[in-house]
């Protein structure tokens, strides 16, 4: 492991962080709290700090998918470490496991929150939870390679440790360039975002802050009832913005290159769609067509159903209250999740129809024992590599959501809770059931159950191995080893 | 696909069902009851269809792999509505899709029960249902084949279709003889336990229909409370007897040979016993040694544990009234269920284990990425077509899950009810929790949701994709093909 070039990566990410820190700041005095100084003594920390990490350049180059992972798991703890101080010291969210709770959930754009009454925060504070979402959505590593010029193969490394869903996608060869696109395409949609919420007569404040969270597929809201209380208008523009940053970005990349019949080709893309439709018309048939008006209903099933599959988490409707099999839909699309290079979570709807595909051709190699077995994706073939992969996943991914629910068991709450809670922390959406549900927070649950969800969180955000990296003994003996190489 | 085959092997399968009613026959004369006439009266029509369909045989001989799970899926279902006949007809359990749904989990080994009173049916009812378990145990197929001469491959893809994990294992060979000495094995340890209960002063009826149960892991009991009245002799004796029958049959072969060193090395069985300790001490720490004397604590624990691992789902506790972590522990036995090879279901022992190296492995190739990666299993690489077997048997099987979850949640039943009763029924335990806990029954859900899990009881005793196969319009449209190439 090529530890002085960790550090170096580190060090500029805290220097990025120190330099975020300011728009809070400036937030504070537009609104004259006091609380928003606290942004200046860490922001000041943060650059400090990363300043004296950057300093000295790494003498190797050595860059491998390890180091990458690595970096990219301890940059995000970093930030949430420098991150969650602002809540700690100015005492509104007074407990560090708490407020570490709250950052992650913002930087990994989950939306759970320990709180209950979000209002009694200060505006420089609801402005930093909901801009870590910006911050985490596209992710600060993105944003390091659309701004510093990296060694090597460093820069695909890091890309690879954080960019949600199986492959990188279609957008590979300059790197680069396609880290500022895709921060081009995010901005640019943001920006219309805030647009159009300001036109439905939101404050600026609100629509700042909603956009941020619609745009990192968050869901940390300003106001206790999330959407509750927006005007159907409103809610509809948030409705499907969520959708609209749930797509995989490749495909606004292809239309914005004019290629069009690429971009409808994309068959994530349309399943992703289908689902959403589906999802909606399940839920107004469970609910029942004629218990609301029917716009009534379509927005509130459209928005949740919206919110889930991104993993926003946004809520509209408690839909804790809704009948099973609308509970039942909403806790799959949990799973399901959003487009692979979007900026949503889950288990994303390419590597579901790939399972699919999988056990169709199982089926017919029953049948037809002979045929060749290839499963295609947009037309042409998948790489074997790809498909071992995102079987992997699944399994890794099965494997440590049992583990978090059994610990998170020890609290004695009931089943839904612990499954639902562990499930919407997993996959970064935010509000479960019951105790977790839209109306509820996760404020009762015990510390240990708490990092237990952050490291689930952070896991989710990053594709699990980069966390699991750090708990795996054999990737630090290798680190000795190199040192011990080196000198 | 060679319809006449099939159709001369299911002619078989009838004949010996007809014989095996023969039985519960002779239990309703020894206790002079009216209703075991229908055994008479089923079992010769049985015989009559079986005689009808094996007198012609079949011009080819073709059998491959498909026909092989086509023949088994088909079996088991003509097996179940032969089955369920002298139910419905006696008028004991009135309604033919409870009556499907109640011998269905019978010959599965499943033990769910649509009854809240099984002590009011009559002695040679209550005997077939616990003789179900036993016939459907070891299968009727791999009966047939220790019997019946069969062509060429054909043998090797029913015992294929039919057995219970990942491979045949190390039986392979000679395949009559294997059958034989299973059914030996099953035999010797299923008269060995009912000598056990009797020496407990258990009746013969109970320590029969017991046995039976315990021998399928089925679960079905002849008393309302399950196990709970029994003394702690007899608890421990079916404790102990569960765990054995859910120990790979391979084991019992190795030490009959004295082979006793790759016996005791076999990591699955070695592995099926630390899940069952470490459950058992999670259990007891959970609920809390000082509730209640460490013996009665220890025993109600370990007899918990192996019903729900081996997928038997006999009681001596109501365990739905445990606290969270020990209910979500035997959740998760439910899932991993008994060793691959053994009569008991779920994904198996071995797959699991197969998983958890999956994963270590991907994480040894992000610090190592040249390390050759060769997953192994009692010091044996594994095959990479079982190891890809085994990832697309857990897609196959978390798929149908979720989908069964879905259908089920119709019924507007709260969601662990739900999720517990597809688990119990699709890992063929019986039991889950809530509604369908261990002092509650199937009865309440509807006849859709019955036969859903009917299907799951059959895709989890066949391993998925005999069952699925029967959806899959491409078989159909095969066999279509065949006949007119035949012709």
């Amino acid at each position: 492991m090529n530890f002085p070039i960790i550090r170096y990566i580190l060090g500029w990410v805290l220097i990025v962080e120190g330099l975020l820190m300011l728009i809070p700041l400036i937030v504070g005095f537009i609104y004259s709290e006091s609380s928003g100084l606290w942004f200046l003594y860490v922001s000041l920390l943060s650059l400090v700090l990363g300043a004296i990490m950057s300093r000295k350049k790494p003498a190797s180059r050595d860059f491998f998918l390890r180091e990458g992972c690595v970096t990219t798991a301890l940059s995000w703890i970093v930030m949430s470490v420098i991150g969650c101080l602002p809540f700690c010291l100015s005492g509104e969210i007074p407990s560090f496991a708490d407020a570490m709770f709250e950052i992650i959930s913002g930087f990994t754009t989950t939306g759970a929150s320990v709180l209950s009454d979000v209002e009694s925060l200060s505006h420089s504070m609801l402005f930093w939870r909901s801009f870590s979402h910006w911050i985490g959505g596209m992710g600060v590593l993105v944003f390091l390679l659309a701004v510093i010029q990296m060694a090597g193969g460093s820069g695909m490394n890091l890309m690879r440790a954080e960019s949600p869903g199986p492959t990188v996608g279609k957008l590979r060869p300059k790197l680069r360039q396609t880290a500022r696109i895709l921060y081009l395409i995010y901005l640019s949609m943001t920006v219309m975002e805030i647009i159009l919420l300001l036109a439905g007569g939101m404050s600026l404040f609100d629509s700042l802050t909603t956009s941020f969270g619609t745009a990192g597929t968050g869901g940390f809201g300003v106001k206790n009832d999330s959407m509750m209380s927006y005007s159907p208008y409103i809610q509809w523009v948030v409705a499907i913005f969520m959708a609209l940053f749930g797509v995989n970005f490749s495909f606004y990349y292809l239309l914005l290159m004019h290629r069009w019949k690429q971009a409808l080709k994309m068959e994530e893309v349309r399943g992703y769609f289908v689902i959403i439709l589906a999802a909606i018309a399940i839920i107004i048939i469970n609910i029942g067509p004629s218990s609301a008006p029917f716009g009534e209903l379509l927005r509130h099933s459209a928005f949740q159903v919206s919110s889930i599959i991104t993993t926003t988490g946004f809520a509209t409707a408690d839909f804790n209250l809704w009948p099973e099999t609308s509970r039942f839909t909403l806790v799959l699309l949990m799973f399901i999740g959003s487009c692979a290079g979007s900026t949503g979570g889950g288990i994303k709807v390419s590597r579901v129809i790939m399972m699919v595909k999988t056990a169709l051709r199982e089926l017919q190699s029953y049948v037809f024992p002979k045929s060749i077995k290839l499963i295609k994706m947009d037309g042409k073939p998948v790489e074997r590599e790809v498909l071992h992969g995102t079987y992997v996943f699944f399994i890794a991914y099965m494997l440590i959501y049992v583990v978090s629910v059994f610990i998170v068991s020890f609290d004695g709450f009931d089943s839904v809770s612990n499954l639902t809670a562990v499930a919407a922390t997993f996959n970064n959406i935010g509000p479960g059931l019951e105790l977790a549900g839209p109306t509820g927070n996760f404020g009762a649950f015990s510390d240990l159950s708490k990092y237990v969800m952050m490291f689930d969180m952070l896991a989710g955000r990053l594709e699990l191995f980069p966390m699991l990296l750090l708990f795996y003994p054999k990737c630090w003996s290798g680190m000795v080893r190199y040192r011990k190489r080196v000198k």
